[in-house]
């Protein structure tokens, strides 16, 4: 048991802080023979790399990976990968003023009371930093997924900022990569870039939501209970840190509908594989996939770290003022869709590998 | 490593199905010396059981509870405590509808495509029976806990079911136990009775809202990253059958606030503790409880089994269609409000251990 | 993580006591569809029930094995199995002699230093009663393994009772069932009966080896460092109660070698497959089964219980003296047989599975 | 889960290869506030370098540790700890010997059976370079332990190397540091030295015995059944590589005494805690301390690496002769005595964090 560790047989344990030498990610349990070097790794490291557009952290980061195990000519040989990120962008400066004050919405105040010590350079383990592991590993699962389920396919993108959601009616695959926020809405994206752009100005923040659907997923992964393959995606997003909600499927909407709308009717597809005439489920029942669209959505609040005047304590106890400065995201929500995708990729290899180990490559065969 | 278990140092493994002899709770890792008996475990599971009013499923079991060992003389031994449940209200009937043909929203098709073999007697280990093994530990868990963190209160309730939420204004405590809707707005719970009564005359069911509030938790429980306490909550939570979808504090509406309207600003309290001009965060700060009150929410979609006809496939793959008779809840929400309980109370019982076992008793002081 | 648990994908919790009023074993990640049923498992149990002979405790207890959960017409679902054995034997007894005495070589004095009560009318948890857990849930394991890996024998038996040990020349497969010590040596047999009967009359008590041998076992199954097979057998062994060593291959023996003496040469054999021309290794290589027979042996203290006089403590701290009467074995390590075949037979299931987990059915081929 | 891990609460997690970048150990679970920086961990490493005299190889490796992550102003913060070793002293050599013929007595040809893919440059995890992140963990340990329990003191020394044991009589502490062997016999030592310069000579190596003592252990650490602290002590000795067998106190030799030999006597000491009159036991009950030494053994098979011709094989199954050329240990097992002591290290302190996190701070009293 590590409490910095996630997943069965695919496991990731995450390390390193904000403001030390490196972080990084031991991950053991991957099979063998899965190609892989850093620059495939680098492709998606580089999606979460801050500083890409004036809407995230203007922290310069190159988020350089390094593998420093488990891979021989170029294929994972079964034992623990070892994925560093050195920190590079520590700029000195004066921490006399967040050595002392608790930062109101930061983990300041609770790591103090848990530890008893707290590194007051940055934001330790709770800084947005840590994710850029998170991704690493997931770009590994992503290519060990792919020798084990083919047709998989994992998307992430953003469904709200602030008050402001997509219309699903102008939901458009393409458009995803094309603005700076991962919105498959360009009417939306405008609109958020203008709103954050005030935000931004006045020094505030704001919340948001991911969408992420993994297309592809076989039917039958997952494990009815503990083990239910939307438990390990609930633990999976709701431990990237800022994420407050997690929704499968319909969601907290769930609890609006009856069973006679909610439930999915099921013919036989021209495939020989079962269809669903809608996917209120997000693609799981009884905490196994359907082979339908896995569909997963969190909420990210608002960067703690604004340029407001906020009441708060010392570690003394006397009542302070504090503005947090420095180089944050107005909406961290933008740069979460990466970490969301990756973690719903370790996810989905975590639950292949369990499956296999438990069932072999045979399932229950309809038809 | 196992699917049908929960938790680290207080480790809950249930076992069981709707309609074999019996199902449990094989539960590890208690302090020794916790007064139980089987009366004060019965006490809550009485709270859960079916049949106790016409919302709720018509299937009479006592559900009365053994315990098998990890008990002398009426403490715990702090070995493993076995809670078992037999099964008495299995009626034989007539299954050659629902042996063949999967009920759309159940499991039993990925149940099949998964394990090639179903109990199709019902939900097997997906049946809401498996929910009073839950509740069983997270008796023991409470007795447990008030030798740890004897201020602790945990409390569920209802705040939705299917589009009717409860007016916060009217929120009375008195109010949750003296409806059968455990809902702390009494007139929600008159316009819930009307409704579920129509519901319940068309064969239909609908959706429900649940929230569960822990007060008197000590700062410092928990971990960063994935061994947050909003982890484990999240996790917990949407373990439970037909859960869809998980909220810590502001939940998914986070997304829609700015960091000025979500940081909770700190004081110092009377009593020399900080508190919190606001709880957004639910009683959670980087995954470490804040000493606030831990809220979160959770989503039970409608139950699946309704007296509607839905279309379907056969085991062959055969088109079909199905009503789903028997003796269901028309709102499954509203048994899940001392699951939501149990479960919450496991969590906090784990991370009072966890914390215990890696820091001891002291913590970082403020003032 | 649980204390009473053992394995990874297979992973078996055993809870209960020698005087409560039942004990077991509940079974997770059992692969679905392996043919079982009570017999099957109470076969194993047979082998190992007390009083059948005047060498074993004159306890009698049918321990008749109950499947309550996991199993629907005769086969696994896949999900947990819940293995329970009422005790049935507990005679009432004046307890007060060793309610506040310590009994010598038993777990009295550490049970009441770690948890501040104890069960003194027994073992507790440390009774050998615990084994008739592992031996059902050993029973599951061989049927599982059927499948997976067909050409797998288990068989258990000893080689040294007190200073005796078996002749190797004399080895015969066949004498194993036909003495009541799991003898192959029908010479030693006779020598450990009168042995046995002197000690037995005199209230002494004697120590054993028993060595377990799994022959068909494919190779690769394993990891290294941490996940080696012997690291999962040398634990397996080392949690049955009164265990003090365990050896693999040569075991401590292996100390006295020179690397020339050890090194087991390589050689093809006419089916492809590699053989070696020796089996110092005891089937392991680097952690990973190398297709050898596996070997692995312990040794089992003598049974604590004896009827002389020893010097002991009470919980007041007083100086006593102590003869511990009762129904016991003269030499426990016989029962020990099934018991260590069955922590076997978990051990290469739970293998096999991790191995299907990580890898699959393909492995490195030679030739 | 991961096969990398060891340990519940305090979980080290090793990574790395002989011929990669580095090697290291991800150390979670660690208290907060333990003092510690890279020269503290340096000083057990330098015990365990190679290179230091003729009786071990003479790959020169400065395994120069680096902490990267957990430690902020020379404390531990309680979050995972990074130790990183930098592989140096890769020598480009001619792989071509080795890349296709399976190295007797090495994990060769078990991992290539197994993964299908192996660095044929080294050892891979199999390497005892893996060792190296053991004792760097087990520093750390060691610093832990000091807070929660500061009576404990531990001490690894030889005891058999070929066919000479020490002789208990001329047992010196002192001598212990004062040879190259760590051996408390001064005249042994001088056998040795004989003994092993005409193995080296020969180009053949040795097996080994090697005694780990760890006194000062609180009473109560452990837990019945798998979660014995002996379960954990053999499953981490046999974890190292090399290691055949592993004994608890009289060990193997166990199965040689009668139970009145065996049982050791309780009588209360001066300081109002209980004494035994001997400790056959190892000083553990019932898979809990008894206050008593620890004491582990564990044999160390001969380095497999020797200058002798040998039969083999070849990926393609053709017969080949080897002879393994290269810097070698004449005897592995000198080099596994700071090993063995760190793995007691870490058990020992997993187990005090697991007993005050069950537990607490207090235990059942004597008197």
């Amino acid at each position: 048991m590590s409490l910095n560790s996630f997943g069965h047989l695919f496991r990731v344990t995450t390390w390193g802080e904000s403001h030390g030498p490196a972080l990084g990610a031991t991950v053991d349990g991957c099979p063998p023979g899965v190609p892989i070097d850093e620059a495939m790794i680098q492709h998606w490291l580089d999606r979460r790399k801050p500083g890409q557009n004036k809407y995230t952290t203007q922290r310069r980061e190159p988020d350089a990976v390094k593998i420093l195990s488990g891979v021989f000519e170029g294929q994972t040989t079964g034992t623990p990968v070892q994925l560093m990120i050195e920190n590079t962008d520590q700029r000195s400066k004066d921490y006399s003023e967040i050595m002392e004050k608790f930062r109101p919405g930061h983990a300041d105040i609770t790591y103090w009371q848990k530890y008893g010590i707290r590194d007051y350079r940055g934001g330790g383990r709770s800084s947005a930093r840590e994710t850029a592991a998170r991704v690493a590993a997931g770009g590994l699962a992503r290519e060990a997924i792919k020798a084990l389920a083919p047709g998989v396919e994992i998307k992430g993108y953003m469904t709200q900022i602030g008050p402001y959601k997509i219309d699903n009616e102008r939901f458009d695959d393409v458009q995803i990569g094309q603005n700076p926020f991962w919105c498959p809405d360009p009417q939306a994206a405008t609109e958020w870039a203008d709103y954050l752009d005030g935000l931004r100005k006045s020094g505030n923040s704001v919340g948001a939501v991911v969408e992420v659907v993994a297309k592809g997923v076989p039917a039958g992964l997952g494990a009815p209970v503990y083990g239910k393959i939307d438990t390990d995606l609930a633990a999976a997003m709701m431990s990237i840190n800022a994420v407050k909600g997690v929704e499968i499927g319909e969601g907290m909407n769930a609890a609006a509908l009856t069973g006679e709308d909610n439930a999915d009717e099921i013919f036989m597809g021209n495939d020989g594989q079962p269809v669903f005439s809608s996917n209120h489920a997000g693609g799981i029942l009884g905490g196994i996939s359907t082979g339908q669209d896995l569909v997963v959505r969190f909420a990210v609040k608002p960067t703690s770290s604004i340029l407001k005047t906020r009441q708060t304590i010392t570690k003394s106890g006397e009542a302070a003022e504090i503005i947090t400065k420095g180089r944050h995201d107005p909406c961290v929500g933008i740069r979460a869709v990466p970490v969301g995708e990756a973690m719903m990729a370790c996810v989905i290899l975590d639950h292949l590998l369990l499956h296999r180990g438990q069932i072999g490559e045979n399932r229950g065969r309809i038809g």
